[in-house]
């Protein structure tokens, strides 16, 4: 299987914006994110979703971002998302952020498929097939 | 009964700083939320919580503010709130922000208090009595 | 002249959320500011900008939002704005909020033109023709 | 020289919180920044600064954290900073985060000295001597 690359865009809003007139490095951490769940509804899926077995939810256990650039209010930033490995209960995904077609910052973001315990808890599960299989699955148009 | 004031303050975040190098004129209304936590909590109250008729929460249904300064990284902003008025389901607080003694802004802030209807849901409710005393007693030292 | 009038809207990302579930009540002021600068940029402006005369500021004088409902992650809001009182100096904006048709939230933002004096500061100024003419001019495609 | 160590702790503030009902994994990020900035203040020091020489500034070129737990609305969370690793021109300071004594999140933030160049832009450059030496000094009381 080919990984799955999913591209986006959006501009800089004035609020992801920091007193250094740059997109704060923190909002770097909402944009993969964004990006993510752009990724996943295009399948059919969400991070917040539910099946026969109960509800699912996709903790982040591990992030990282490198800066080389930085974007500013009304810049467009493209944001490319690959499925870097998927795992048994994991997906990691790999995020390359460009302005204007210059790389700015490469990125990491590891997040853990689990099932609420019903006592408020979760514990991490294997990826149900069925959202596996829509993962892999081609885009809706 | 006189309302009950109560004053904090905070060091300006970077991230809550735009690139026009000010607090972001939509911070104050966390600001605001900051100093009405902190007001309860001084009362031994929580905005998240329950009695034994069930789980309270306070919506908030109404805000204003208005700009007269700015604030910017690193200053100390002295926030008062005051218990505008105190209704038979809802509490307007009202808030004055200050920069070195400067009125930078000020604003209301209308919450109501909700009960969770099992479904869901929230319905408003009657304040509880053991809130509105401890609302009204003096804060914890 | 009419009101121009001008929808958008945007999918509750998942950090608009609070853990109440729903889009915090600070973020429907991104949304309107946000609103406000694609309404702009549909008619070639911004709110950083700058002609012969130096650079100008858009700094945000007053605000305020009645909240009727909420927005949950991934619900689509649309916005709707319009230019509710047009003055020489100022602008103020009336946003209106809606999920799947329902008024979650209404309010206003007002905001003043300022020019930089070179000083670090700013001071309000006439709104300038060329900005005016574009305002009520028509859309971009 | 023995790495300062610096402890610090914040309220964790409804607005920090997310549909998930937990502090949201950027948010860390900004805990790290803020325990930085705290950590500098307490030496007299700023990020944003200068000397006779110009402006300086401490773009974040790299950032990592790894999650084991979670923060909840109005938990103290506790935040440890040490100076990791102090270059020539960079500082990787590492974050431990704790609730209640445990552990629920590590990571490091590294940034670097860089000056204005007059030009809108920033050039990496050399820690100053006086800023390296307050950063070594032991914080006010």
């Amino acid at each position: 299987m080919a990984a799955p690359i999913f591209t986006t865009s959006r501009i800089v809003e004035f609020r992801d914006t920091d007193a250094a007139g740059i997109v704060h490095f923190s909002v770097f951490l909402q944009y993969m994110e964004q990006a993510e769940h752009e990724f996943l509804r295009k399948r059919g899926l969400s991070v917040m979703g539910s099946d026969e077995h109960g509800t699912l939810a996709w903790p982040r256990v591990a992030v990282n971002c490198d800066y080389r650039g930085s974007a500013r209010f009304e810049d467009t930033v493209e944001i490319e998302l690959s499925v870097d490995r998927l795992g048994d209960k994991s997906i990691r995904y790999r995020f390359v952020f460009r302005v204007a077609g210059v790389e700015i910052a490469t990125g990491t973001m590891t997040t853990v498929c689990c099932r609420e315990d019903g006592q408020g808890g979760y514990q991490s599960t294997a990826i149900p097939e069925w959202f596996r299989n829509k993962l892999n699955a081609s885009p809706r148009p």
